[in-house]
């Protein structure tokens, strides 16, 4: 490398997604492009960790039937949620007898696990390799911050788990968003100690990879029609906007959150959307289909995780950052 | 592939190692081995999770600093613990200015690391990348089980989590040990729900592992001086070699696992010893030092992970696990 980006010489593609989300998520943009609409944040299941399993399930199986391809066909899985180890995407992987590799990237997931499966794909390990994630807001409240029946007053800077999941099947051959790089990133911490917050920590993670990316790579700004990033919300959003600035990049006129705008309604989401679904939801659904029809062609997809615990911030330690980039043209 | 087995052509080695472990670690096989031995498992930190993560980011340095290389010569760490979030991880890799891809396997993850970073750096994407993981007795009871002063009774069966870590510099260039092949494993889930008897739910997925791996490279056993698991433990190593045998492959006269071997004095630790370090310590120190020295020229490393959390278990979901095996050889 010699800078954090590396390149996929043989541009694996993403040939097929598949995504599923909430009722309350599909009231908004992805409402017309998402796979699977749930009535039912519960999914039929009798826990919130159940139907989060379940929607990751969900998306693994569809990326590979709406390609074609049956489970035996597919070389690997690579996923990972917000859940105390990952048990969304092991339980998930249980239903499927494929290679499976856990990846913790809080809600960056979505694009670390889009660059390990081009590396798989790019290097010649792996044919076909599944990458999905997600996260359901129930089973987040409960696990970082306090579960639902409290009824606990959420403040102003607060931004609503996306209960969805998205999964994209990443292959050598095929017609589809070919991955031409990655710029992994590096943990970021500037002290941000509030755990609902999260656009204000993770902001500056996803400055320094977005400067990271362009530093490295010497392209233009304009050779992206969009800088996607993963859920900051609006708060987060002005405060990457204005870091990025600072050091000459000033990438306001094409930027666009996944988190700012999943919501249509602001009614106590607040920021916007967060958590791993997120970003995958909105990429799989809405990006992609654009993105196949032509009418978007190059985005720099950076998704943002914060990767504290309850354990982390109970010990008075703030919360450090991580942002991962892929590059996606059509 | 077409079958589990990842090939890395270009042969990249680990070409450095370091290891910590506690004080009751020491007194075992890898005393003499081990880089740095703790005489308090504390190690001079407030809390025990504070103290993982500065065993591992001491491995993490440890391994650049033994081959002399600088951190900004190092493209990636790949990293993941036993801990809630990965936070070990984490906030051990906020200490280096390097790429970071958390990943999750429970005690598999050296494998798992290892893995990854052997195909960044054979795909060309990386030159140098450090792939380490640790555990901590104490922070894993009281996450998994119950906390130290409650002192309850342990079951017969249970395993003892190895307080320690291990890290390993894998590069393209260099003298060291080459990683010539992985086999990645399916999550494997035989019913086991005993929290307790970790080796009774891992065996099945290494057995799995194993036998793909000799089903898919058609190798002789006889090729690999040992095959080496990670923290099955006594009872478990039983389990593997009947379940192996049962498939026509006995493989009793060259296992040896890292749990059953690293505590000398059986005390209250049963079957021996688990946990992500168990694995990470003995190969990096005891296995290392006897491949370079060349008495042990080839093994097959399977590192076994159980998926569970308390809230799947709580939930009365049964144990998934999973085994990775990597080929080393001198």
């Amino acid at each position: 490398m010699g800078n954090q980006t590396i390149y996929f010489r043989n541009s694996p593609k993403i040939v097929s997604t598949s995504t599923i989300a909430g009722p309350k998520e599909c009231e908004g943009i992805i409402g017309r492009y998402v796979e699977t609409a749930l009535a039912d944040d519960m999914y039929g299941e009798s826990t919130y960790e159940k139907a989060e399993c379940k929607m990751l399930s969900h998306v693994i199986d569809g990326a590979m039937s709406n390609a074609g391809i049956d489970r035996d066909q597919v070389d690997m899985i690579v996923s990972g949620d917000l859940l105390n180890q990952i048990i969304s995407a092991s339980f998930a992987a249980r239903d499927f007898s494929v290679p499976f590799l856990g990846v913790y990237g809080a809600c960056s997931t979505m694009a670390e696990s889009l660059a390990v499966a081009a590396a798989f794909v790019d290097g010649g390990y792996c044919r076909r390799v599944v990458a999905a994630t997600g996260s359901h807001f129930a089973s987040a409240e409960r696990q970082y911050r306090y579960p639902l029946e409290l009824g606990c007053t959420r403040p102003p800077q607060a931004q609503w788990t996306v209960t969805g999941a998205g999964g994209a099947l990443v292959a050598a051959e095929g017609n589809g968003i070919r991955i031409t790089a990655a710029t992994l990133g590096k943990v970021v911490d500037f002290g941000i100690t509030d755990v609902n917050n999260m656009g204000a920590a993770m902001a500056p993670a996803a400055a320094d990879t977005i400067l990271a990316h362009f530093r490295g790579t010497k392209e233009d700004l304009e050779a992206y029609d969009l800088i996607v990033t993963g859920d900051l919300g609006a708060l987060g959003s002005r405060i990457l906007k204005d870091l990025t600035w600072e050091k000459g990049l000033d990438i306001s006129a094409n930027h666009v959150d996944c988190g700012e705008i999943i919501y249509n309604v602001i009614e106590d989401e607040f920021q916007g959307g967060s958590g791993a679904g997120c970003s995958a939801v909105v990429l799989n659904s809405y990006l992609y289909s654009k993105m196949m029809a032509g009418s978007i062609k190059k985005i720099l997809f950076v998704a943002t995780g914060a990767l504290l615990s309850t354990v982390s911030s109970g010990q008075g330690e703030s919360i450090p950052c991580i942002a991962h980039a892929v590059v996606l043209e059509r």
